[in-house]
């Protein structure tokens, strides 16, 4: 049984989103043993700081925020792609198509309903990557073709701010959640159960989630119990 | 196929321990549609706020800290216990030996193992109540003697604040975690699995979770997919 932690380690010297001293966490201490019988810590932490699910609100102003997230959307049939080989800095609708063919040579032949994550050079990263890659528009544009169900990446963003937020508008409009801020440098290609359980905040635009994969000999819940 | 959600909704009029304003969480919007393209917030949020994980430091000064949670604790077959009816403010090991022998009568006949949510008329109360039902040391006692994994309730404090803190001392030294602020209304007495994940936070005292529980009909996860 093997229960993979794709999250990252929320702490205060953690790597953020362009280096952006505003997005580091900070976690103070309001009481401790010299005071008190207890120990207590606040966390201070900008939404899309480690790993988080991007809601509609993020990037549309009439768009949804987490109270509709559904929480079936918890436990995901979900395939990893292997891009780490990419020399590119995007990954392109050529580059899916290309996983794609692969992909109907084999069991599993479709991607409608999963979420698809995107395992990258990104993943073996040490600090902030100005040039991390992301998915360009016409990536996410096959992905709602395919009616995937959400996407993640392992990078603190799914584009780079780029203008228009292209990338993000053709996902959230289409219903498509996005996760960001992944770490799959300990996962092989191929396919998992993603369950993706993000903290209960209501009427917000990001949720920072814990993520795990668990492998296919997982599939049956009393085998990893 | 079911999926109970049993995480509090963190928001800021949020019911908090003890109404102590320094727990209620802040929502800070940092950019949003009048001067940027993007909608973003900072979480300012005590780590006992809500539903949410004790680590031994908690209580114990040279307690464990969130780097020693086992990512296998994340999925635990539980059973909830209902108290709804009981006259004291307090479960004692009297209470759970009742429940105890009630259910060797059944197919499930031992809590070693798994974990143990106490569900009480906290579960229906709307603001916070300072006589909240909470677990007796003799209790947690008997928990730590039947060998549990871990054990929950639907309080913002296992204990209230008792002289010594010996419930928690009872079980964070035997190894047994602690998730309060959980949310019980709707879930009834029997066996579940636990999902259990909480934020990735290095080196607190506690961890803010989501929580839900798949009844028996979910075992297989291809059930739940």
């Amino acid at each position: 049984m093997i229960i993979h932690d794709i999250s990252i380690t929320i702490e205060p010297d953690m790597t953020v989103y362009k280096d952006r001293l505003e997005k580091k966490p900070n976690l103070i201490t309001t009481r401790d043993f010299n005071k008190s019988t207890v120990y207590e810590t606040r966390l201070e932490m900008d939404l899309h700081t480690g790993t988080h699910i991007d809601m509609p609100l993020h990037i549309l102003p009439n768009g949804s925020t987490s109270d509709y997230w559904d929480i079936r959307n918890c436990f995901t049939r979900c395939t990893v792609l292997d891009f780490t080989s990419l020399d590119a800095d995007r990954i392109t609708a050529a580059d899916l198509k290309q996983k794609k063919r692969f992909l109907q040579q084999g069991e599993n032949d479709s991607w409608q309903g999963k979420a698809v994550l995107l395992k990258t050079k990104n993943s073996f990263a040490s600090g902030f990557d100005f040039n991390f890659v992301y998915l360009a528009e016409s990536g996410a544009v096959y992905l709602t073709e395919n009616q995937i169900k959400g996407v993640g990446i392992d990078a603190l963003g799914i584009e780079r701010d780029q203008s228009g937020h292209l990338t993000h508008r053709a996902l959230l409009g289409s219903g498509i959640w996005i996760v960001e801020g992944l770490r799959l440098d300990q996962v092989a290609e191929g396919d998992y159960v993603l369950v993706l359980m993000p903290l209960k905040i209501g009427a917000v635009e990001a949720l920072p989630a814990r993520a795990v994969l668990l492998t296919a000999d997982c599939m049956k819940l009393p085998y990893i119990l």
